[in-house]
C-alpha cells in the first residue's frame, strides 16, 4: 500500500471506531500504542496502527464488522504474557484489547462452573471462589498476570495439569465472535455436545478463528490435602526412570517437575530452597486429596524413589516447607535471569521414555553452540523447558540462540514430540511448523482457517505457515528469525 | 439421476472398483449388501449401492480419490453398533466397511500406547495387553462388538468415562484419509500438538471428515483394587443430592450410575441382582486405586450416603458380589427389552443440578404421550439414558415414541444440556440439531465440513442439519422421523 493511501485509509478507519467507542478507547498516538508493541517474547516488536479497547460484546462486533469491511487486520491480545509472539501487532492492523472485559459474571456453586469475561486474570477466578472451597485448576507460571481468554487462546497449562488437565478439559463453553461481527456460543453448560467440536478447536487457535468474549470455567473443590516430596539423583537418567516408575505405578501426582544441576543451582542462590547443590537431578512430586489418600500416596512414591536410587528424599512436613520447596522451581527462570544476561525459554514436548536421550542430545548441542542450557521440565508430561543462557549485548549471540532453539526442537520432533507443550506458535515456531508438519496437514490447517476467517484478517501470519514459507525454509533449513509480514498478501 | 444413467454409473464405478480391489471384496448383489442396510438405529434401513472392504490404507485411498473423481458419497462403516444412524448407507453411494483393518499393529509398554487399526474391536485392545497390567479406559456397553474407528467417529464414553475421560481423552494420534484420497496424520506421540486441535475436531465428527486408518490409543495401569458401593432411596430426588454431595466432596468416582424403579424391577427380574425391588432410585458408585485410597473411598461415601438419606448401603465383600452389582446395571437395557415389545433408548446431557426436575419432566412427558419410561444413567455425569417402552405393531406408536423422545431432549436443552451424551446425532437427532444451535453455528459447522469435503461426499446428509431442514423444522416443530436424503443436492 502506497503511504498516502495507506494514511488516507487509517484515518476513515480512526473515525468509524470512534462511532463505535468513546474516544479514549481509540488510541492512535505513539507512545499510546507503545505499550503494545510486543507480548511477552520481546525480541520481536511492531507498533499496531491504532489501538482499541471495547468493554462489550457488542462492541467487539462492530470492530470486527467493521475491520472486515474495510479489509484491515485485527490482533486480539489479553495480558500480554505470551511467549511466542501470538499477540505481535500487524503493522496495518487493529490491535483488540480485551482488558477492559474483566468482570466475573456469575459463579454458580451447585453445577461448580463460572462464567467470565476474557479480560479476568486466570487467579482472580480462584480467589473469587475460595470461601467456597473451590478453584480453577489450571495454573501457568503467569498466572497472576495473564487472562483466561489468554490462557483459552493457547490453551494453557501449568504444574497442576499433569493431574487436572490442560485449558481445555477446564472449561464447558465460549462465546466467540466471528471475524464475520457474527457471534456463536460454542459447547454448553452440561457434558459433551453434538456437532463438531468447536470447543476443542478454538481453544488454542492462537487468536486466528475467533475473539473470545465469555468463557465458562469449571471449577473443582480444592483437595483437603496436599503434601511435596523432593528427590535427589546423582544421575540425570534415574531421575527420568523414576518419573517413569511413579506414572507406570498409576499415580497420578498433582505435579511432577525436574531440574538439572545447572537449574538446582541458579534456585537455590536465589530463593534458598534448601535444594541438594550438587545433586544432577531434583524431582519434586506432589500429591494432592483426602488426608489417607496423599498419607498412602507418600508412601507409595517414597518407596519408588528409593527403589530407583534416590540419594536424598524429603517429605516436607508441614506448608510453609511445602512452598519452600516449590519456591526454587517457581523462581527457576528468574533465577537462571540472575546467572545470564539473558535466557530464552524453549516449550518442547516429547514422549516420557525419550528423556534420557533427548536431555543427552541438548547436551551435545549446547557444546556445539558453545550457549549453557539450563533445564527446568514438567517431567509427568514430558513437556520439556530448556533455558539457553546468552548475552543479548554480543553481536551474533541471539541469532546463534534461536538457531540452538531450533535444534532443540526439531529433536523434540525427531523422538515423536512437538513443538509446543504450552507456549504455542505465535511468530516464534513457523519454521518448525515446516518440520512437524507435512503439506497436506499445513493445507487443512489452512482450510480451517479459511472456514472461520475467509479473508484472513485475523492474526494473519501467525501460528500455520504458508507452504512458500515451508518449501523455503525445507529448501534452505536454516533460521532467519524473520518476521512473517513479508508473506501476507498485500492489501 | 434418471435410472439407466445411475445404472450406467454404478457399472462403471464397480469396475474401477476391482481394479483396486480383489473382487470378493467388492459386493453389488442385493443379498450381500443386505446386512449392511442399517446399523444399531434399525428404524431406519438403506441398502447401499455397492459395498467395498478394503484392508489397508493405501486402498481407502485409491476408493476415496475414485469416488470423488465420479462424484459418488462413501459412508464409513465400523462394526455397525451405532445408535444414531450415522453409518445408514446412501442410496446411491459407496459403503466403505473397515472391519478387514482390524491388527493391533504395536504396543509400546513404556509410553503405555498401542497403535490400532480402526476395526479392532473396543474390549480387544484391553485383551491384548491385560498381561502388562494395563488397560483400555473407554467402555461403551457394545465394547465387545464395537470397534474403535467407531469410538473415534462417536467420542464413544461408557461407564467409567467420569473418572477416565471420553474417547478424545484416550487417544494420542489418528491416521486419517481425507475424501479427497489424500492422508493427514493428526496429533503425536507427545503431550499436545501445536496447530489447530484436529484431533479433538477428527473425534465425534460421526465420519463426516474423514476416514480413520490408525488410532493411536493412551493405555492405562489397571488399578489394584476396584469395589462397589450400592444404595437405595426412597425418593428419586435424594438420589440426585447424594450424587451432587459425592461429586462435591472431591470424590470421582471410577463410575456413578443410576437407576429409577422400573428399570430396578426389570433388571432385578432378568439376572437377580439383588436389588431392593422397590426402591425408588438406586446408586451404584465404584472406587478404584490403590488398596488404602479405595477404603478411605469407601468410608467417605458410605458417610455421605447416610446423610443424603438411604435406605440401604451395601459394600460388595468380594469380586463376585461387585460382579452381581453391576450385571443389573449392565443388562439393563436388554431387561427393559424383555418387558415390552420394543424400547427406544435416548441419550442427553444435562447439568447435574437440574436431575430432578428433568426427571419430573420425563415422567409428565411421559403420562402426556402414554408411554412408559425406564430411566438408567450415568448420574456422575448428567448423562441420561430415558428407555421409552413401546409396542411396534401398534400402528402410531413408533412415531408416538419419536415424538416423545424430542420432547426429552428439547426437555434438556431448556436446562441448558445437550441431545447426545455419547450416540451421536447421525440421522435420528437432526431436528433436536436445530433446537440446538442458531443458524451461525450451523452455518460453521457447514464451513467446517466444507474445509474437508468441499463436495459433501463423505457420509452427507448426517449430524448437521441443512439451514432449510431447521427453518421448516422450527416451523412446524413437529418430527416426522423423515430420511434426510431429500434435502440432498442432485447428483
Amino acid at each position: 500500500m502506497l503511504q498516502a493511501e495507506s494514511r488516507r485509509v487509517r484515518e476513515a478507519l480512526i473515525a468509524k471506531l470512534r462511532d463505535i467507542l468513546p474516544r479514549q478507547f481509540v488510541l492512535t498516538e505513539t507512545e499510546q500504542l507503545r505499550p503494545y508493541e510486543c507480548d511477552g517474547l520481546t525480541a520481536y516488536r511492531q507498533l499496531p496502527w491504532i489501538v482499541v479497547l471495547p468493554s462489550n460484546r457488542e462492541e467487539v462486533e462492530k470492530i470486527l464488522a467493521l475491520c472486515t469491511a474495510c479489509g484491515v487486520p485485527v490482533v486480539a491480545r489479553g495480558a500480554g504474557t505470551g511467549l511466542s509472539g501470538g499477540a505481535l501487532p500487524h503493522p496495518h492492523g487493529v490491535l483488540l484489547s480485551m482488558t477492559r472485559l474483566d468482570r466475573i459474571l456469575s459463579v454458580d456453586r451447585a453445577n461448580r462452573t463460572a462464567r467470565v469475561q476474557p479480560g479476568v486474570r486466570n487467579i482472580a477466578i480462584s480467589e473469587e471462589v475460595e470461601g467456597m472451597g473451590l478453584y480453577y485448576a489450571p495454573d501457568p507460571s503467569s498466572q497472576i498476570a495473564c487472562s483466561i481468554g489468554g490462557n483459552v487462546a493457547e490453551n494453557s497449562g501449568g504444574v497442576h495439569c499433569l493431574k487436572y488437565g490442560l485449558t481445555v478439559h477446564n472449561i464447558l463453553k465460549l462465546e466467540v465472535v466471528l471475524m464475520s461481527g457474527e457471534s456463536v456460543t460454542i459447547g454448553a453448560d452440561a457434558l459433551d455436545m453434538p456437532g463438531y467440536d468447536l470447543l476443542a478447536l478454538m481453544t488454542g487457535s492462537e487468536g486466528m478463528l475467533g475473539v473470545v468474549t465469555e468463557v465458562t470455567v469449571r471449577l473443582l473443590p480444592k483437595p483437603a490435602v496436599a503434601r511435596v516430596i523432593l528427590a535427589a539423583f546423582d544421575d540425570l537418567a534415574m531421575a527420568g526412570n523414576a518419573v517413569a516408575a511413579i506414572i507406570g505405578a498409576g499415580i497420578i501426582p498433582a505435579g511432577l517437575e525436574m531440574m538439572d544441576n545447572p537449574a538446582i543451582r541458579a534456585a537455590e542462590d536465589f530463593v534458598h530452597a534448601g535444594y541438594p547443590r550438587d545433586a544432577a537431578a531434583l524431582l519434586l512430586c506432589e500429591l494432592d486429596g483426602t488426608e489417607s489418600e496423599v498419607e498412602a500416596g507418600i508412601r507409595v512414591v517414597t518407596r519408588i524413589l528409593e527403589l530407583q536410587g534416590a540419594t536424598e528424599i524429603r517429605v516436607a512436613t508441614d506448608e510453609a516447607e511445602r512452598q519452600r520447596f516449590w519456591s526454587g522451581r517457581k523462581n527457576a527462570f528468574p533465577a537462571v535471569g540472575r546467572i545470564s544476561p539473558d535466557y530464552y525459554c524453549i516449550d518442547g514436548t516429547i514422549p516420557k521414555k525419550r528423556l534420557g536421550e533427548v536431555l543427552t542430545g541438548i547436551s551435545k548441542l549446547s557444546n556445539e553452540y558453545d550457549l549453557r542450557v539450563a533445564n527446568v521440565f514438567h517431567a509427568g508430561d514430558g513437556n520439556l523447558h530448556p533455558l539457553i543462557l546468552y548475552d543479548g549485548g554480543q553481536p551474533g549471540e541471539f541469532e546463534r540462540t534461536e538457531a540452538l532453539g531450533g535444534k532443540i526442537l526439531e529433536l523434540c520432533i525427531a523422538v515423536g514430540g512437538t513443538i509446543t507443550g504450552e507456549h504455542g506458535v505465535g511468530v516464534e515456531k513457523l519454521n518448525q511448523m515446516c518440520v512437524q508438519f507435512e503439506a497436506p496437514e499445513l493445507d487443512q490447517f489452512h482450510a480451517i482457517k479459511k472456514a472461520f476467517d475467509p479473508a484472513a484478517l485475523l492474526n494473519p501470519g501467525k501460528a500455520v505457515p504458508t507452504l512458500a514459507r515451508c518449501a523455503e525454509f525445507n529448501a534452505m533449513h536454516v533460521h532467519k528469525g524473520r518476521l512473517p509480514f513479508p508473506e501476507l498478501p498485500r492489501f
